[in-house]
This record gives C-alpha cells, sequence and structure tokens, in this order.
C-alpha cells in the first residue's frame, strides 16, 4: 500500500478528515494532494455528468492522475461518490463555521452561517447535485449529511435559549425548518442565482424571519 | 385514436389537468379511469424502484391495463414521468388548498395548509422520492414544481399584508424560505416518521416560528 493505510486516522492537513471514511487515508502531504485532486475532479464529474454518466477514466483525466492511483485511494466508484458526500458535507459545514466567530449573538450566527452558505453555494453550484444525487446512490450519506446538519442548529438553539437570547423549548422542529429555509434560499438565489438579490439580502430577509416571524406589529 | 384526444381541452374530473400535459386527454369516463391508474401505477413504480429501473410494462401490470392501452396516453416512459411530476404537483397543492376555509386567518392558512401537506406525504411518501428524481429525470418539471408553489406562498404573503395580518414587504425570500421549511418538516416527521412528533405537533412548531420567530421575549 506504500503511502497509504487502512487504519482511519486523524489526517493533519489538506483534506478533511470526515472524507476518508471510503478512501483509504493518505500518509504523505503528496498522498493528500493527489486525494484532494481526486475529490475535486469528482465533484466537477458527479456535477456536470451525474452518477450514471461519470466514469473513474474521465475523473482520473481530470485530476491528472494515472488511472492505477484511482484505486490507491478507491475501490470503486461508488465509494468516490460516498467519500465526495462526506467531503462536501464537512465543506457545508465547515464554511458555516468559519463565519461564526466569538462575541456574535445566537441570532447573528445564524445571519453569518447563511450567508457563507450562500456564498459557498455560488461559488460550488454542483454541491445541490451531488447531495440530491445521493438520495437514490446513497440514502444513507443522504440522510447523514441533514441528520448531521439538524442535530448542528439544535446545539445552536440550545446555546442561544441557555444564553436567554432565545426563547425555551426549541429543538428539532425549528432546526429542520431552519435547515429548509437555508437549503430553498439557497436552491432559488444562489444555484439558479437571477442576481435579483444579493446574498447579503437575502440572508438579511431570512434572519428578519427568524427574529420577529410575519406578523405586523 | 378512439376515446382519446390531442387537444389540451379541460377535463372534468378524476384526472386534473395539470397531469395532462404529457398525456393524450380522454374523452370518456372510462378513458379518465384508466389514465388514472396508470398515473397511480406510475407513482407506485417510480416511487419504489426509480426512473431508470421502472418499466412500462411492470407499470401498466400493477395497473391492470394493456401494454397497447399505455400508448394511447403515452408516447414513452419520459412522458409518463412528466406527467406524474405535474400529477403530484397538482396533488400537493390541491392538498393544501382543500385544508384552507374562508374566514381563517394569515397565519392560520399556513398552519392549516403544512397540516395537510405533512398528511398528505405521510400518506404519500413516494411523493418525495419523484419530485427529486425530476431534478436529473427532467429538471424543468423539477424546477416548474418549486417555482409555481412559491408563487402561491408570494400570493399568500400579500394577501395576509394586505389584511393587515402580516407586515410589509413579505415576498419571494420569505416564500422560499417558507417552502423549505415546508419540505423539509415533511422529509423529517412525515417521509422518514419516526414518529415522535405528531403532523399537529410539527405544523404548530412551525406556525409559532412564523408567529414570533425565534427571540425571547
Amino acid at each position: 500500500m506504500g503511502n497509504t493505510q487502512t487504519a482511519k486516522t486523524k489526517v493533519e492537513s489538506g483534506v478533511e478528515d470526515a472524507a476518508c471514511g471510503d478512501a483509504k487515508v493518505p500518509r504523505t502531504e503528496r498522498g493528500r494532494r493527489t486525494l484532494r485532486k481526486l475529490l475535486d475532479a469528482a465533484a466537477e464529474e458527479f456535477g456536470e455528468k451525474g452518477f450514471h454518466e461519470a466514469s473513474v477514466s474521465s475523473i482520473t483525466r481530470r485530476a491528472g492522475v494515472a488511472l492505477g492511483s484511482f484505486y490507491t485511494y478507491f475501490d470503486s466508484k461508488d465509494a468516490l461518490f460516498r467519500a465526495l458526500v462526506a467531503d462536501m458535507s464537512e465543506q457545508v459545514k465547515s464554511s458555516a463555521r468559519s463565519a461564526i466567530s466569538e462575541g456574535m449573538g445566537a441570532l447573528e450566527i445564524e445571519r453569518a452561517g447563511l450567508l457563507a452558505f450562500l456564498n459557498f453555494a455560488a461559488e460550488h453550484k454542483e454541491v445541490y447535485r451531488i447531495i440530491d444525487e445521493a438520495e437514490f446512490v446513497d440514502p444513507a450519506s443522504y440522510r447523514d449529511h441533514y441528520e448531521t446538519i439538524a442535530a448542528r442548529f439544535v446545539e445552536r438553539l440550545q446555546a442561544g435559549a441557555a444564553r436567554g437570547e432565545f426563547r425555551d423549548g426549541l429543538g428539532e422542529i425549528e432546526a429542520w425548518a431552519m435547515m429548509g429555509m437555508n437549503v430553498f434560499a439557497g436552491l432559488r438565489f444562489a444555484v439558479w442565482g437571477l442576481a435579483d438579490k444579493s446574498p447579503e439580502e437575502v440572508a438579511a430577509g431570512v434572519n428578519r424571519l427568524l427574529a420577529e416571524g410575519l406578523l405586523r406589529r
């Protein structure tokens, strides 16, 4: 196996941990770069052609990696797809995390998280197609993606309530509703993006809905 | 053509108008019943197997309709799928419409509409798989489904504002956010449904979010 190991140890840099569930974890910096190239090429290929039309040989060509090297990292196109869904899921989460800073209020955290997601989705329009296709190609990954993100929403709702900013009793219902708001705002305004509303405007509108609801006061 | 006509005239009963975009419109009550059977069988077949694995012969077998009759109504499996997406989309909309009655307030309309949708989705779990697969099989139908529903949300938001119940300035951003809330609430609580929350409880939770947002008061 040379520069890979099958045990799922933590990757220090380059490739997110979550991506390695179905990849053999590279031991060297060069191996990590190759794995990253394969995942990026896979995002393009699956995003453009969909799972069934995508091919391993076309992905390795896009990545500039020898076909033989592919199998150092992945056992099959299916394994690569699963690793890509986990990688995209991790990128979605880390784009939101990186937008959040110490000292932000609970509501401001939601606005900053959505804004980061909208910008991420506008830059990586293929993320919707890939996550959505997982519903058919790999239902467990699809469900895991949303359940993991919903769990983060629940944590933030409870943290906001503990700090006295959000009302008590918020939980899974509100978490799934908020995730749905963000996913559909991203679909309409970032992926189909008719450039009629800026990401800031969309994030502010959704945030006002969270702040005060729809009622006239 | 016997009991069909190619002109897109209004169907009086049995099969919703919208389903007929890709079906040849039946002239007789018997023809309408056959078309309904084919659409219901298609919902089961596409819901269980997905578009690619589904077959016209298996659909006609489920429907108890002769294979030859199929082509009286549809030119291909693709045309049937398009008609089914339009039919499901129409069923989603009419389930919400039928829950709304004269005299309901603007907020109550949203609660009743979501409750009806949750019940519909619990009864017709295949609706998610079929609409979601349209993203890949027939992207125009997928987009049309959500754009049509979003337009209804915008109308209701504006009607609620005109009656002084909702605040001014609500529009597409809030409409897409609300549609996303409902779709994800349905996915989690009706389709995956772990029976941990009743549809009434979910509809009430989402409605409270629309009424007052998240903030502690």
